[in-house]
């Protein structure tokens, strides 16, 4: 098994259905990563000692879920200099609104490259993107995921005109 | 001068004009306090230090300040089992409302006691009730601020029907 | 039984699902505790019959958790010296967001220490860092709490790394 | 002196300049009122001494503006029986929002009849239309002031029609 | 049966649920009331017709609901001069946000007592304070249900106390 | 069968529950359409070759639906000279708040014509509206439609008349 | 002068700085308009006599401007067959946000084609989009305006590349 | 002069004076970028000309900014599959929150990294540590931007300690 170049973080196992998602999309891309629980508030500790070993281990991007009072991806990115990419959980009262100002509105000097609520699969795409202007095949497993996403728009609009609207309600 | 039984702290010199305010009523309640600059994203490393100090140096209270993804009281609860009051710092875009929700809405575990935006004043005055709970001194401190704050509206009261409205307010 | 030197409070029994968090809590550190309820609009009288006593008995601080217009811990920290900690009861058209600015938002004089949306568990631990200050007792079970809470994200990240995500995710 | 029948509350004289557009309203209007400074948070007794003779002494309608945690309103409207009418004043960071939402959000029993961020001059025309419905002379110079803001719009339109839009922007 | 007093108007049958509690607390106060369907949108001719025979009816309040680009409490009060008490109705997308908003920030001159959202209830209790100012059976039973409020508080404390919050929420 | 005059597009067939109402409202206005799928994101090719040929193939209106960082209106309007009338349609974190904002905000020069969120009959009957000015046809049906809503409004005040309330509500 | 085929409409001469441009986009493209004051709350006999000529008159778009609860374009929406632009303009306390919602929310059956906040502009240019489609004169202009957008564009990036990022500020 | 690798784009030259501070950055770590204007609505054509050429040319990471309806970031993403930092640029109406929503909230398949509202330094920062994870050079001075930020806190703190709160407010 290779090195993994891509970690993948959460505050809680809860959060792992939303984030399972990055996985999936680093699997599809072949692109060897790892995935574990690390709280910036409940295990400080491990937290700190975690963040320092990214950089010489290899890493080549963090992605960092969390919600509510989201911390994990900016203590992250304060603690090492591999780029670190947030992912907002949704929350019960907010709706992921506290989690996404809380992770993207840094201050100036410590980054989060920030993705939508809960699109943990966008936020692997961005290390997927920052794979690919390197290795070229990523570059060109990306160009056939576009291509792809290209195709299935298609073949969806060819299959409404053919069946017109309300046949293609039904059908879904 | 006597030990600190108070902490403030903020992530930059530039909330420093808010925060003082806390620092001001301490000062009325003669109350001893410390007053840093601390970053949890600029500074990691002093952030730790720092917070590991405050239970054993007998530190009964931290005030934090923080603006935009607003993690410094969070870290600092993370990080000590000293109470911990947070202060939103109003922001440019969001007027605060990022910072309010990345204090407040901490996970079950490692709480931060938040006031409104700004509201340097009220952490302080927190904190004072806090110790008074505890110490007479304070205790009779903090009933006369009380009476001061009702005396102050009935005598506002007083003016304004007095003067009527045209005249109180060109007065003011 | 002890007498009581925590109060929690709230303006309808439709939120004691939720402030009843707020007990298991107190009851896990052993510290004696009352739970009532008193509405600040629906029961002026007792609301201020009840704030009265709460110094001289000894109350060192008040848990108060109310939703919509949620004037409880505000009018509380009116009517009493001691702490009042509020805990914003979620909403069904604002999700809590009008709970927590009515309580958040006091003006400077008569603070009240917030958590977060329905978090009256951290409401508790809140007194109980309050408590742990002054009493080695709690203190101690405090630091057994935050060692608790890092070994448990330690067994999922170890539980995590065993299974992989795929059996974990059934597995939950 | 006639005996006033509206009052006008307020919990700070910083909201007299926005209140006072409520005594101008009832002047115009003939309607006897009275014009005070009251908080529910600084000045507890006050309030609850002020609010128990307002409907003994024949108040028809209290007028009663509030900013941030705006309790005023919703705690006079627990103390009487008399229709308060609550007038959310503007905040900085939250732009009245805290206010409005504070004021409108009542629990079913205790209602609050709430107008527009700073429109206390609608307070003042909403306890007009009440005291309109009882008494002709009121109702007759509420006509009037109905009719008086359909030719002001009427006098707008034709001067915008004979200058052309340039011309009018200028001479405003 | 007597004259109607109160008019509760709504812009679609299917506010009537909502609606339809403030009938049942003027049943509660015996004050004869009329309740019908107008849409300032959707039939601005009815609501032309209607809105003109208010004040000539006897008719000292409108009670109207409505939802969305919530207009018919506004338009109702620019087309009488009789009271208006606006009802926001609950929305999917915004929660009733935008319908509070449209109902509450009228402009000067043409005032709605807007009450919270799906708050029916409080509509009709305003109203019924603004009857009982004038009469003292109206004011008889508000003062009776004030103090029926107080005691059910009372009733839940005490049967708080004695059961324990364990069996108190298994009962519920 | 009739050339289209009208184009109804959405990002993605997920839309279609909801777009599809426009095209039932141009069924029973008997305006020919066209409905498909095209993406701006995920097939930008497709957008750009179905957008140029809009004008010149006689389409009169785009209806385009989208959701989330919804740029398909945008992009449309971009690329096309023809009206683009823009559905945000509803999203899970923030109800189609985002949607409405990146779909109304367009800078001067390339506008979008919004509508309510999920509302697509609203933004056919715009399309409608636009035709009707010049086609007596459409003019016609559209005067009947909107007597239609009067009519519908009167039955159920009379239903509700007839039945009062509590029938009514079980009817329904 | 030529007869006018798109109204201009404003509830308050205040709008008037805003609203002329589109006035002035109309005049850049040659387009006969009228441009008035009328209220929907203010003078509504003023609103329907004026909503009840429109059709008939020969107008094909009406540009109605309103800020706050914005009910101007959604009662002239109800009042007349023509398309509606509707242009939410900005408020102190909710910077637009509470006439946008009013205006776009409207219920289906009644649609306003809304724009953003301020951009009356841009409702100029929707209603010009409306023209050309039928007007090849309109259509000629449109496509240049187009033109003459890509080519500023372009100017600009010549600019900047040839200056400088520090040269090209200096010189704005 | 060395190929650019960096690439900085935005919708209009107003927001140079935003966007500006990225290539300040940019300039301290020694790192070639190009820097232009180019708008997805205004200027489509060069748009697709523009976005064509990045990934052959050796960019490795664009930053684009963006205002209102910002589309720039997400269509600049759908065109080429460099990985794209999204910089909201700050509203007058909605204070960027329109922009912010608008740029993170892409659909699955095309993600911007998205940053703070205005802050162009930080996505500087994210291509800095893009670059750094692959240049030993970029990492290195990486490392010695890190180490200032944490001594500039300390030398803060020192000189607050040394002056006091009052001292160092007067000298700032």
């Amino acid at each position: 098994m290779k090195k993994p170049i891509v970690s993948i973080i959460m505050g809680s196992d809860s959060d792992l259905n939303i984030m399972s998602e990055a996985a999936r999309i680093l699997d599809e891309f072949k692109i060897p990563y790892e995935i574990t629980v690390v709280s910036a508030h409940r295990s400080p500790k491990r937290m700190a000692a975690y963040a320092a070993t990214l950089s010489s281990r290899g890493i080549k991007a963090v992605i960092a879920g969390a919600g509510g009072a989201a911390h994990l991806p900016g203590v992250a990115a304060a603690l090492t200099t591999v780029p670190v990419i947030g992912v907002p959980i949704i929350t019960r009262s907010f709706k992921g609104i506290d989690s996404l100002l809380s992770i993207v509105q840094m201050p100036l000097g410590v980054p989060v490259a920030t993705v939508g609520i809960n699109n943990a699969g966008n936020a692997a795409l961005i290390s997927v993107r920052m794979l690919a202007v390197w290795d070229p095949r990523v570059q060109h497993l990306l160009e056939a995921y576009h291509e792809s996403m290209e195709k299935t728009v298609q073949q969806k609009a060819a299959g409404l005109k053919r069946l017109g609207y309300h046949a293609y309600l039904k059908k879904k």
